[in-house]
């Protein structure tokens, strides 16, 4: 076995979706192991507009890689006019933007779903926003020269392991069209500091408005191909499949989705939320990959009511939304549903599927109040 | 219900610890919820001496507070000849020390016992290692004048919420001697930076030698007792008890442990190691609250092989070990205990108790090498 590139272009063995049949039993240890390792975002940290490292989420496949920043090298290659080799003090000397990004995992709301699919049981905060620094990618594939007849850009991160039965180094491709986006970029700081090493260090992909999947970690390589990419993490992993023998379609950009920040405070171990009569306000905050969300309504017990919608930082993070409540003695239920410019709204039931991607389902909150 | 100062050393109501009876069931929903908000260490960062923001474990009871650093202050009280109340500013004025503490949680290790107690489910890598700056307790407690009678020092955080049945705000108090330590220190910054929001902002306490749950985090009231303090988090949550009848004795001090880096690359939902065969460096840190780690075995397929020791970077802060090996084709199973100068070494089996604390029960890593 090459742990180092064994990936190509090539069709890749039979799918092996993960790890076999969702499961309508308990909770096991190899999913407890994955949420001991990958970190969701605490609910209250929703009430900032931008979340520090430590409460951004974090999803790893395989192990978090040591990057030595003064031997690593980006390479970028495959069919462009001039293969380049690229280590950070060249990248920093190019031109730099910053992005507001709310990045979500693709397999968000997992564990709610029923039988639930075996990987990272993500219950609902796998989320979080950042303000991304760095070259555009676009300006480094303009330096480069696309090729004609190219299609897709395969980007290769250092992190190496095994799933499905493949080893194989993370790569995930986009569509030429989407690498060319101005708004896509290379980032080697998070909120104005390096990269952690969670989230990349020292160079990542960042591609607004899409699921976490696409935005590759300890990025090495940029290769432009002229063939779609059939590594395993596109071509197994993060597809919408209605089974195992489903081919599916291939999950790309973000479902419209609100989250609330749980009002009162929690019982330690139910999470169940106290809160004592009178005025509070409810928040949260809202985003879709698909464009701007133009509504978030509040459920109180059924009813629905608008909410007020703050300004966004920008087109992929995501908006502050609120809503006064006077909370009167007794047990209520809160939830929140956004809707975005296509018309997407969450649903109010599970969209169930075969690797429990993209669960937007609309929030419940139980509260009790004294 | 008050929820701001609910809690005082009168004596609190009939102990409940935490959720009733151990369980030998599946994991619980109400685990997972946990397991989403509180983050460990992926067991890769035993690379780095210095644990991240992100990569170092964080439990928070309740909620994360948001803390207005212009508005908040330090009080001290109690039996003191001066009470004060400081601001950040003042605090910043005062002399610091930096210490390399490495943190625990207490109930590390808790969803491998059998039955398990049903709390946070950490596997075993709630721990880091921080540098931590700010000002010794010590200094500030000879400010107040701590009065003759005084037998403990009761720390409370802003963080509210209700546990067993107890409205309350995170408190714990150290014996007066713990307290006057000249490590003991009230900080302000964590590896440099201000501290993060989930490691205590604007101030918490770091107890070096002691599991976490002394180090308070958004520290506000630092109140000198004249008799011990009774409450939750003392008197019923964070004890070593054979049964929920059991009066037992306190948790206090890092009981000796060891943890690897598991060798070679994972398989993403197992995380099964692979590696390749020939020489491989094996390694991983070891630490105790009791005082210095004076050796550390690696068992290999059950033969215990004394590794080498590097020199800690402080009194309670781990120590990187090593030993290589030559890894053959086949399954192996590696393990590492270790001793510290009290001559306590970790157990073969697990320690069970009735709340899951204090597990340092030997790692063991199952590793196929082709």
């Amino acid at each position: 076995m090459n742990h180092r590139n064994p990936q190509s272009t090539r069709p890749q063995p039979a799918p092996v979706p993960d790890v076999g049949q969702p499961a309508s039993g308990p909770l096991t240890r190899e999913e407890l192991q994955l949420a001991a390792r990958n970190h969701s975002m605490p609910l209250e940290a929703l009430r900032r507009e931008v979340t520090p490292p430590g409460l951004h989420y974090v999803l790893t496949h395989f192990d978090i890689p040591d990057q030595d920043v003064s031997s690593w090298r980006l390479r970028i290659g495959g069919a462009v006019g001039r293969a380049m080799e690229l280590g950070m003090a060249a990248l920093r000397r190019d031109p730099a933007i910053t992005v507001p990004v709310t990045l979500e995992c693709a397999g968000n709301g997992r564990s709610l779903l029923e039988p639930r699919p075996l990987s990272q049981p993500w219950v609902m905060e796998a989320v979080g926003t950042a303000h991304w620094t760095g070259v555009p990618l676009a300006y480094l594939l303009g330096r480069a020269g696309v090729l004609p007849g190219a299609v897709e850009v395969v980007f290769t991160g250092a992190d190496a392991g095994i799933q499905g039965g493949v080893p194989q180094r993370y790569a995930r491709s986009l569509p030429i069209r989407e690498a060319l986006r101005p708004d896509v970029v290379l980032a080697y700081k998070m909120n104005g500091a390096d990269l952690p090493p969670q989230h990349g260090y020292p160079l990542r992909l960042v591609v607004p408005g899409w699921y976490g999947m696409a935005s590759v970690k300890w990025l090495e390589s940029i290769h432009v191909a002229t063939a779609p990419f059939t590594g395993y993490q596109q071509q197994v992993a993060y597809r919408y499949q209605s089974s195992a023998d489903d081919d599916g379609t291939p999950v790309s950009r973000i479902r419209v989705r609100s989250l609330m920040v749980p009002p009162g405070i929690p019982d330690f171990f139910t999470r169940r939320r106290f809160l004592r009569a009178g005025p509070v306000m409810l928040e949260g905050r809202a985003w879709s990959g698909e464009g701007a969300v133009t509504a978030v309504e509040v459920g109180i017990d059924g009813t629905w009511l608008p909410a007020h919608l703050d300004k966004p930082a920008g087109g992929f993070a995501w908006r502050r939304w609120s809503l006064p409540w006077v909370a009167d003695r007794g047990e209520h239920v809160l939830a929140c549903r956004a809707t975005d410019i296509t018309g997407a709204t969450q649903p109010l039931e599970q969209n169930w599927n075969f690797q429990g991607m993209g669960n937007n389902v609309v929030q419940r909150v139980n509260v009790t109040v004294e």
